[in-house]
């Protein structure tokens, strides 16, 4: 029989993930992972109404649902001290009073969903909103997306006026998920202040009627409540059951693998990567950094946003469009072996890894990819190598911003899925970057820095490094870099950044992507829809 | 029994052919190949002195092989009534004052050899030269190529001054085989006007010693005399035997296409484009244009120059590099199949055909190969469609120079390998210039060109245009431009001159050529080679 246990909740895109750890010796003892009933909704709502293109929906009572299967199946009949999620953002939903879902009221109204962080119609609305700019805009490069809250909430009002009208709460789904286990209403600052860009207050007059939809946040690790008696009673669990507040999920992950102090640079390595920098003080946004907020991803600290659009999806379609083995597994084995057996500058070549847009700096989505120096001797191994080569120059322009700016970063660190499957990408970036790498080593990372969030709003620890040293990561793979292939990235490196700072360049890819076809005209951007409750 | 035939030599890289047409009814009756004995000799002389990289020799007594095999197998027992000759340029050689190779003498000598018109390695004397200038380099684009005659003497004059001091003649291989034929030595004025920058003379003082090893050229279509009275008893024809003086390759094939007259474009579309344009008046040289020379390609005519470093190869790089088959057969079948069913505009993408660097309007072989636009929906095929939409964007723009310049432009044809392979292509073409583009139909184009400049020089017919009516192509095949892709492929069209314009990026593809690899540093260039007679 163990002793008392903490569950960490990792909400993810598809699915959510629980683990279970238990408190005394900090190890992991199981896990359990449950699927999304409904998924990601993008051709049509439950009930079949048709979503227009650049639509993503989720339906928040497949969260609730997976929160039963899994608090059961990791809880049931045990003594468990603290629970704390994870959440993907900007994922907000319209709400009653009582927590109820619009679209537990109106099923067929693609607008009372959960409109999913990847949902990208409402950019039109972000779009409008920054041609006013305003103050509130500093800490986020004077730019909204359209994936964050204020944007969705703009296009719900304007597009369903009368859903929007039935509305008391505009919220994100990890809040109404805490909502829901609690049976008591909190915000957390982690959603507030990354995406709905709450300082000491939410920027006002930017949507009709949001403010009085929206509550005040409290700061990441704070407890809020405990687990409400009909949850207890769904889930088996016992003991304190202190619920933390949501935090996203990219920045949860956090305290696992041991980043918990200023300096430290972190990339979440996955189809696309972000980085996240900690910091200690407060300095103006580096320019083309995304985001800075305070007490929304560690408590205490300041945590700085950027990414790169496009990162793991770049190699799978490298791999996808010229396979090199009868799996895509077998092909990914055989090129990362080929690409180890060079040295840069062996291809001459350069690719620019905006096969998604840029994200930073130029926060552009209708940039493409480019690749340059190709000869009669080029290799398909050549350009996957360049591709690898151009994920790390991405990272590397990232981290020059901050260094730029006169921050001083003490630790590279890289996690998630590529981090630990991809030892030969790893060796580049240190490479590139020539800094030394860390690489944590765990299991779970997302779900177990979710559960060092409940421990420490539970107060089982008393801060984040404590938390971190008795749940988060026990080993660390190092990548030193090596001096040898400094200058060969060094002169690769220049004329990255030369070739990416043409202006005529990123015109010409502009204009490459609404060139009118024949038998198409250019890309279909989301359509506007236009919805009234019945 | 047939009456009289006349014969045409086409000696080409690896081996030489020969045709045979009847004087009466124009028709081909044979045709017979010969490869040369010691092929394109590029590491070793026959001897098994190696050679430097960059080298490229061939054997004389080959091309008198290979004559007396086709003359043999075409000619014995017939009436022949006149011989003309196509040959590889510039591919000069030195011989003593009777004709003998110096590479008879000194077989050991890599300098006593034909130096091929691929030979690169002279390169340096070209720039050499080019860094002083001279009014004859005015038309050609005030740049020598090392590629030509001048520059291959002053290698050999300097890098083997002992065989230099032996030489009494430095000739192109295409005239020396004619001298051997006739026991007559001339000179082609296709030779000297493109290769070696013959007006009314040769430019003076470049190669110490140069002058006094030419001769003074004839115009083509002139006799250079019969059959020699040797020839005759080693290949048994009979009759007057007219043989014409030496025509460069790419241009002897005018008269089989019809193509006779001022105002016609040609585009002869091989692993490498080549274009002529004929003109009847004279203007200077349009900036980018290669060379232009009177009465070195169609008597009476002035032809300009022009071509592209890397046009099929290009694609065959593509297929062998991401094959789509079993063999390479298959693989281009099953793209242009699939690159049939796109339209301009749909992949978004765009390509710069630099894959070995730019002839015009740059000549600068230090670039290299772009592709823009790519998205993780780029497919292979929308790859290998932008590769041909830049092949024809390329030779839209020669075509533009000229024609910015005021030339008019009253036919456009398409000759070679894959102007009659690739319909798919043509029609891009066609597409891309929104012009006509005409495809001749005839077997073995070069030959009979070569034929028909010896049918003008033996006056079987009056003139050219008379001689291509008789003998050249009966059949064409046109491909009308469509207009509805009239307005895609100028968009595109736009954006590959804008891109192809930014000087920045072409100063990076000259920097990506340059970067030092940790295993090596940067690509070996041809090496200078030191010898003297023994």
């Amino acid at each position: 029989m163990t002793g008392a246990c903490i569950i960490g909740l990792d909400y993810g895109t598809e699915s959510a993930r629980g683990v279970l750890l238990e408190v005394d010796t900090g190890l992991q003892i199981a896990s359990h992972t449950y699927p999304y009933r409904h998924g990601v909704m993008m051709r049509t709502t439950p009930g079949g109404k048709a979503l227009p293109r650049g639509w993503a929906l989720q339906n928040a009572p497949d969260y609730a649902e997976a929160a039963e299967a899994i608090l059961s199946a990791l809880g049931r009949g045990r003594d468990i001290a603290a629970i704390g999620l994870g959440f993907t953002a900007s994922s907000p939903m319209p709400a009653k009073r009582d927590g109820t879902p619009l679209s537990v009221l109106h099923p067929d109204a693609p607008h009372a969903y959960v409109k999913l962080w990847k949902h990208g119609s409402a950019q039109p609305y972000a779009d409008e909103i920054n041609a006013k700019g305003g103050a509130f805009l500093d800490n986020f490069g004077g730019k909204l997306s359209g994936e964050w809250l204020v944007a969705k909430a703009a296009q719900m009002q304007a597009e369903a006026p009368d859903l929007w009208a039935e509305t008391n709460r505009f919220i994100e789904a990890g809040d109404w998920l805490v909502w829901q286990l609690t049976g008591r209403e909190t915000r957390s600052l982690a959603f507030a202040a990354f995406k709905a860009q709450y300082s000491d207050r939410y920027p006002e007059g930017l949507v009709p009627g949001l403010e009085e939809r929206l509550r005040d946040p409290v700061k990441v690790g704070s407890s809020a409540g405990g687990l409400s008696k009909e949850w207890r009673k769904r889930t088996g669990i016992t003991g304190r059951a202190i619920v933390a507040v949501a935090v996203i999920d990219s920045h949860v992950v956090l305290p696992a693998i041991n980043v918990v102090s200023g300096g430290s640079f972190v990339g979440a390595l996955g189809t696309s990567a972000a980085y996240m920098f900690l910091s200690d003080d407060f300095r103006p946004l580096p320019k083309g950094i995304e985001g800075v907020a305070w007490n929304g991803s560690v408590r205490d600290l300041w945590c700085y946003e950027a990414g790169q659009a496009c990162f793991g999806d770049i190699l799978a379609w490298f791999v996808r469009t010229f396979p090199k083995g009868d799996t895509s597994a077998n092909s990914f084995a055989a090129y990362d072996a080929a690409v180890d057996g060079m040295q840069p500058g062996d291809s001459h070549l350069l690719a620019v890894d905006w096969w998604n847009g840029n994200r930073v700096p130029l926060a552009d989505s209708n940039l493409s990819g480019m690749l340059f120096g190709m000869t009669l001797e080029t290799t398909a191994v050549g350009i996957y190598r360049a591709l690898m080569e151009a994920l790390c120059f991405g990272a590397k322009s990232v981290l020059d911003l901050f260094e730029a700016d006169g921050f001083a970063i003490n630790r590279v660190v890289m996690t998630s899925g590529l981090a630990t499957k991809n030892p030969v990408l790893i060796q580049m970036m240190a490479d590139v970057m020539q800094r030394v790498i860390e690489v944590p080593q765990i299991d779970n990372a997302t779900a177990v820095g979710a559960a060092i969030h409940g421990a420490v709003a539970g107060e089982i620890v008393p801060d984040y490094p404590e938390g971190a040293r008795k749940f988060g990561a026990k080993a660390v793979t190092i990548f030193d870099p090596d001096p040898s292939r400094a200058s060969a990235y060094g002169a690769l490196y220049d004329q990255y950044q030369v070739l990416c700072r043409q202006a005529p360049i990123r015109q010409s890819l502009r204009e490459l992507n609404s060139i009118p076809s024949p038998t198409k005209a250019g890309r279909p951007d989301g359509q506007e829809i236009k919805e009234s409750v019945a």
